[in-house]
Formats: structure tokens, C-alpha cells, sequence
């Protein structure tokens, strides 16, 4: 078996046990199996379940079995939700019956001091083949297959009476996350699910006793829907491995990384969270750009690059135009552009000249401006945006394009956001949108602009510093290219 | 008259003229005249109203006078929305019946290069003593006295039939916004609205022929309702008078200033859009760290910056303690701190025995970190995050705390909010919140914290740099009261 394959085991086994399967509203074996169940019965789930537990004969109307050896069937994955103490028992018994892959939600490892049960646990590990991801950690929700360990409460009430989705699942779609930190996973994936996000899956890796980010970075790069990898990273265990891996992914997949701890204080935090080593925060900068890994500088740009990577295609070049109908905003956006070193240069002679005519014939007010950015002013209608963004899109010198509608604007109709949509998609240059504003006008443009497939952002920096991901994926992408030409 | 006074005219006068009022719909002198007469009937705007336009003998069912000569009562402002060519004769007139001030809503001037005409409008404000707003703005919105000459149509007709609000009116509340650019106020007054930010005045000011930023924040140092300036600038004409006001009102009020126009292609965009000169950048730096105005680099920053220092009291020093219910978000807000010159240091011994003590009595779980980010771990009630914040807040060490509460976790329940605010609130240190998540819960959390007075945001990053802003400005706080005690 590859490892890759091995890999594939925990998102798609085809039996599964759940270890710990509780009737239990409350328990962590109740909601994983639970999930599963819902997910076998209504869509994408197809592997066999076995409850297990000694204390109940059914558990949510399945039969449950005393023990793994008892089930007498072919168990490939163990998930398993049973105190820390508890858990060697089952490995060593999951050894015995040829299980080939355990997730470990359990806590109370080296995360609290238990080192040596970790080491115990590992050891199996290492001894049967089987391979682990965990222990102390969420799991896996994989949008596709069904696999769903997340063990946090559904539904939450609030104190007015009010039931809300606590952790909500984001739709299916091509973004992969994968964190050592499970809290900071289960904020994630409702920001995600907030912002329409498409997730392809998501993975908490916890104490990672075995199963490592390089490896689910290969797994992931082979996997045809997976579009982009968001890796939130405190310290990197094997850093050769990594790199090694991440060199190659970025060859076929946009990497964007968040390291956490870059700052003294930040780092000892790190230490005392997963007992990860920080490291000097330079080294994971020259090995994030070594890697081709796009470096995103805090969490909101971390979700905003994904976006972008997910929807658009990467830049060839650093050249870039600014398209808007409100002066300040566009002024805001280049100077986060310039300073993320894309280029909001001259445009080309052409470009002038088409603008100038069309200004001519009326087609563009005579008080716009048509140097970089261009300023389609207050009185910009969804017209105007096409035929800008068309002479934009066509000029040799521009790479990509950062659309700013401001829908308070009088002349400005929502079927801007299909006809800006239609022209990006029919070139290959990356087009990312900003619509500023907080109220429902606003959040319908944005909302409209993802669905059509722009990513759309709520302030200028914002789209500036996704469309310089989109630039820099581009020039890894150029160098890999290079590279290859070269052999 | 004091420049106070006269300044106070464009916000309350006793009575006002809307030159080019119209019964058209889609005109600013129908908009302007609306507003004014709908927020008279409705509850603020007490001033006497004259319409003038010599086509129409009544519009909006009331009076409609021919010229201002016409109206043989005393006018105290204008507000002038007609085309450009035909202003001078309208404030010639208005020089002879005596008026003071005038909005100047009308564009066509300098910034189309008609710069004669705005000289020659300059030269009667001059001789006249009529103070003057404009040309080429959008000019006031003031929550509180009715005064709204925002002229951006209210409605908007999506393609699928339904009606939005265009351009929403925050809430009236504390925070003063003062803009050259005009579609960037509309977009920010929609955000502003969306986000529950209460709003105390809204002012565009164009061209600048007379009133400049320095003569409006000294205007709002004095006001009672203002608690915090934002200050978008591309451009500061009168650079000593700037400086001198801004050390001035900062010793009273805090203000937030963002500079568009900081790279080199943003400042040749600045020099298309408002003519000013953006300047070197570094200048801005020195003046606006010289006289106490907290510099935010990027809208998102500018605005979360406002929200934190209308709600919240300066902090007394730089030393910020970080708590989270998260580890990774905690970590991240600690990176963000740190490199924004903030100390996350270590608590004091106090503190830590405090916290020791509470664990042996069972209040705080084992697991707990104490050091600082402290991370009551993804096991945390409200009762923990109470008698945390208790501790930290008064420990002699801690300037300032950043409270995370993911609301995904099992254990914390919604009464968190009220729990935390009300700590918060019987201490005079600050406190800013970060809820991560993007769906129903998240939101409510952060709405209800943002009513209970606590400033909230989605990241942690941005949560960091809101309380960097309270630690800025608390420091230009001590630095004015030392240079009092030396006097």
C-alpha cells in the first residue's frame, strides 16, 4: 500500500468502528456516530459502521459490539472516543485484527503531561502499520466522502431560547484546511461557512504522534478536488520533509500557510499549546518561499487568499490595474498593491488610446481618469465596467485586474456584477472584486460576485492583497515552468 | 462671530436655503430638500426652510421661492445644487442678503479644470465672510441635528424587483468621519451602518476653497456628542494649522487618521482624483506621531480603530494581557500585539498565584495556561472567563486586555457576553473582544457585545490592533498631562 493510499484510508474507508459510540447526547462517540450514520443514510458516506462499546447491544439503532475482535468483520479505520488510559487497549487489539488506520479524538497525552502513553501508543503505531492521525485532536470533515469526526455540538441555545447552528459544516467546494489546533479548526470552518466558502475538507492534526502535514500534502496535490491547501501552522516537526513536499505540491496546487507565533511572546505561547518548537520565524519565511507557499500575514488574509486561489486563476506577471468608481478606494487599493510589490503601472499606449476614443464617442465620462487606476467616477455605469475591464483585460501590460464597485453610487445597477463577471470569465487573467459597504445592498453585490465566481471583498487591501496571492502563485508557477525547460 | 460659531452654522443653522430645490426625483435639490423636510417634521432638524428655484411656485408642498432676495427673511446658510456655471451668481446674491454660510454641493469646479471659477467663488466667500463647504462634496450628515445634505438616492431597485436602502444613515452615536472623498463617505456610512457603529457627523469636503480639516476638528474637540474623529486624508493643504489643531483636540479627543496616497502610483492617483498634494509619506508619519493622532493602515483598521476608542477608556501603558478559550487565536492576537509595540509579558506573581489558587479549588481546569495568552482551553465557561478578567484587570501589570471567546466550543454559553461586559465595565482599564465564526452565532455574539459597549471583531488580529489604538492614544494622554505638570 502507498502512502498515499494509506492516507486515502481515513477519508474514505470502506468499514469504519467507532470506538467509545455512545447514546449519549453529549458525548463525543454519540456525535461522530451520529454524523456518520446521517451522512451513510442521506448522501455520501458509503463504508460499513460498527458501534463499539461494551455497555449497550444497540446504539442509535444499530447494533453495537462488545469489542473491535467481536465485529468478525474487516474493520480498515477506528475512530476512537474513549479516555486517554483506555486507548492502548484498543490499539493493541486493533493490531490484532489488522485495522489499518486510527483517528484519536481522545485527549489527555502529552498535551498534559502523559508522554510516555503517547510514546506507547506510537510505538503500536509504528510496529502494526497502522497509521494514526491525533490523538487530541477534531478529526476530519471531508465535504465528498461523508467522513465527519467533528465532535462539537450541532446546535447550540441561547439564553433568549434561540437554538442556533453551533458548528456549522461549509458547503462542498475546492478549499482544503488543515491545523494543528482544533478550536481555532471549528472558528474556521464557521467563518468559511459564513463567507460561502466552498471546503473541500478539513483536517485537525493535534498531536500528530504519526500522520504529518507532508503527507497530507501530497495527498492532497493527487486529489482532483482539492483546488487550494490553507495550512495554519504553529511549528513544523519534520521541516525536510516539509519542504521537500510543499516544494513539490506547489508545483500542482496553491499552498497558502498562516505561521502563528512569529513574535517572542507568540512563540512560548506556541510552546505551552502544542508543545510545537516555533523556530525563528525568518527560517519559516525563506521556507515558505523556497516552498513556492504563499505567506499570508493574518487570519482574514489567510481565508481571503483562499478564496481568491480557489476561484481564479494565477497572474503571469506583477503588472496589475485598478478599475473603480470611487477615487479614494481606488487609491486605497493601489497602495496596499504597491507595497505587496505588484506593479499599478502606466497602461499600454493601446489601452490609452481605446479609452480616449470610447471617451470620444460618450461611452466614458470626459472626467474619468484612464491612467492606473482607472476612475470610472460617481456617475460609472455597469456599461462603462465592461467596456473598462475588456480594455484592461486586452492590454499587454496589465496581468490582473482589482475591480472596485461602490454600489452607492446612483448610476450603478446590480447587473454589474454578472456583466464584470461575464467579461473575467472569458479571458485568463485573474479579476478579484471589492464591494464596500456593510448593509444588505452591499452584502448581496459580494455574495452575488462569489457565486459568479468572483472572489469579492469588503475593503480595497483586502482584494489588494488577494490578487497579489493570485501574482505570486503566478511566479512559482513561471519558475517551476523554467525549471522544467531547463531538464 | 468666533470660527467655532460659524462652523456651528453649516451644522445648526436657524434657517437654510436649498438653491435648485426640485420635484424631481432624481435631482440632488429634490433629495436635499426631502431630507431636510422629513427630519424636520420627524424629530431633529429645527432651522426654518426656503426652497428656491424660479421654475416651481411650491416643491414638496411647500414654498418655493424664485431667488434668495425673494425670501425677505434672514438665511443663515445655503445650500447650493445647481450647475456650476451658474453659482457665482447665486453666491453674489447671497453676499448681499447677508447669508453665512453655504454647502457647495455642485461640481464642475477645479477638479474638471474650471479653476477660475472656483477662484472667483473663493474671492466672494473671502470678501463676503460667508464660510464655505465645498465645491464638488456630498456635505454633512448629522445624527443629531437633522442636518443632511447627503443626496445619494436612499433606494435602490435590484434586477430581481427588490428595493434595498442605498445609502443607510447610521445610528446616531459618537464617532465623527470627516472625508475629501465623497463616494468613499457613502460606502463608509453604509459600512458604518452595517456594523452598528453609532455615528455623531459625517462631513465631505470637496475642493476645499475655505473650510479645511484643522477648523473641523477643533469644532468637534468642543462638541459634546463627538468622542472620537476619523480622519480619511489624501491630502493636507494647510500643513501648520493641521499640526497645530491636531495637538490641540487630541489632548481632548482621540483621532484616527488614514492616508491614502502613500505609495508612488497611489500618490500620482491622489493628484488625478482631488488634486491635493499627497506629499512625502514619512512627513505624514512625523505629523501625525508628533501631535498625537493614531495612524491606522488600512480602512479596515481605521474603522475598527474608531469603534474601540468611542467605546472604550485609553490604556494607562503597553503591557496587554491576551485571554482565549482558543490556544491558536490566542497566539496570533499575541503576534499582532507584539509587533505593533504591545507587550504580552508575563502576569504578575500575583496574578499567577490567583490563578493557581483557583485551580486548586477546582475553578480554573488543570490544563489551563496561565502564562500569558491565557488559554482557558476549549473547556471554558463563563464563570472562568469572569474570574480571569477579574484577575487580570487588576493586576498592576496588565494595561489592557484582548478576550477571545470562540462561541463554537461546548462548555461557553451566550451569557458570556453580558457576564464579561459587565466586568469590563466596572474597571477603568480597556477591553476589546474577539468572536471568530461567520454564521448566525458569531454575529450575535458580536452585536450583543458591541451593545454591552464592548468593542468586538471576527479576528484576532484585528482585535489587536483596535487595543494597540487604546494604548496609542493613552499614551498621547500622558504625554500632554506631563507636559501640564511641568508648566
Amino acid at each position: 500500500m502507498t502512502d498515499s493510499e494509506q492516507i486515502r484510508l481515513f477519508f474514505e474507508p470502506s468499514s469504519v468502528a467507532v470506538i467509545g459510540a455512545s447514546p449519549t447526547i453529549t458525548k463525543v462517540g454519540y456525535v461522530v456516530l451520529h454524523n456518520l450514520l446521517a451522512n451513510k443514510e442521506r448522501w455520501a458516506f458509503n463504508g460499513d459502521i460498527y458501534p463499539v462499546n461494551p455497555k449497550h447491544s444497540r446504539v442509535l439503532g444499530v447494533r453495537c459490539y462488545p469489542s473491535l475482535k467481536s465485529i468478525m468483520k474487516k474493520v480498515e479505520m477506528i475512530i476512537i472516543a474513549i479516555p486517554a488510559q483506555a486507548v492502548l487497549g484498543v490499539m493493541e487489539e486493533a493490531e490484532n485484527v489488522g485495522v489499518k488506520a486510527a483517528i484519536i479524538i481522545s485527549s489527555g497525552f502529552s498535551e498534559v503531561g502523559n508522554v510516555k502513553l503517547e510514546e506507547d501508543v506510537k510505538k503500536i503505531g509504528l510496529r502494526s502499520g497502522i497509521r494514526i492521525i491525533g490523538p487530541n485532536c477534531l478529526g476530519i470533515y471531508d465535504s465528498y466522502t461523508g467522513m465527519d469526526t467533528l465532535f462539537l455540538p450541532e446546535i447550540k441555545r441561547l439564553s433568549s431560547g434561540r437554538e442556533v447552528i453551533a458548528t456549522p459544516r461549509p458547503f462542498p467546494g475546492s478549499i482544503v484546511l488543515i491545523s494543528q489546533s482544533g478550536a481555532f479548526g471549528a472558528a474556521a470552518l464557521d467563518y468559511m461557512a459564513g463567507h460561502g466558502m466552498g471546503v473541500r475538507c478539513f483536517v485537525s492534526l493535534g498531536n500528530r504522534v504519526d500522520v504529518d502535514e507532508h503527507e497530507l500534502l501530497r495527498y492532497f496535490a493527487e486529489d482532483k478536488k482539492t483546488g487550494v491547501i490553507l495550512l495554519y501552522i504553529e511549528g513544523i516537526g519534520k521541516g525536510r520533509d516539509f519542504f521537500e513536499a510543499a516544494k513539490e505540491v506547489t508545483n500542482l496546487k496553491p499552498i497558502v500557510a498562516l505561521k502563528a507565533g512569529r513574535s517572542g511572546a507568540g512563540a512560548r505561547a506556541v510552546a505551552s499549546h502544542t508543545a510545537a518548537l516555533s523556530g525563528i520565524d525568518q527560517i519559516y519565511g525563506t521556507v515558505f518561499k523556497q516552498s513556492g507557499i504563499v505567506r499570508s500575514m493574518n487570519l482574514e488574509e489567510f481565508f481571503d487568499m483562499g478564496r481568491a486561489l480557489s476561484l481564479q486563476p494565477p497572474a503571469r506577471g506583477n503588472k496589475v490595474a485598478v478599475l473603480t468608481n470611487g477615487g479614494g478606494p481606488g487609491i486605497v487599493a493601489t497602495d496596499t498593491c504597491e507595497e505587496s510589490g505588484l506593479s499599478v503601472a502606466k497602461l499600454s499606449e493601446d489601452a490609452i488610446n481605446k479609452f480616449e476614443t470610447l471617451k470620444k464617442k460618450g461611452e466614458f465620462l470626459p472626467i474619468m481618469a484612464n491612467s492606473n487606476p482607472v476612475d470610472l467616477t460617481a456617475l460609472a455605469t455597469s456599461d462603462m465596467y465592461v467596456k473598462a475591464l475588456e480594455i484592461l483585460l486586452d492590454d499587454k501590460d496589465v496581468d490582473g485586474v482589482l475591480v472596485i464597485t461602490l454600489p452607492q453610487t446612483p448610476s450603478i445597477l446590480d447587473d454589474v456584477i454578472e456583466k464584470v463577471s461575464d467579461v473575467a470569465g472569458r479571458r485568463e487573467k485573474p479579476v478579484v472584486v471589492c464591494v464596500m459597504g456593510g448593509t444588505e445592498m452591499a452584502e448581496e453585490f459580494r455574495a452575488r460576485f462569489e457565486k459568479s465566481g468572483m472572489p469579492s471583498y469588503s475593503m480595497p487591501e483586502r482584494a489588494a492583497r488577494a490578487l497579489y496571492s493570485l501574482v505570486e502563485y503566478g511566479k512559482r508557477l513561471r519558475k517551476s515552468s523554467k525549471v522544467d525547460v531547463k531538464i
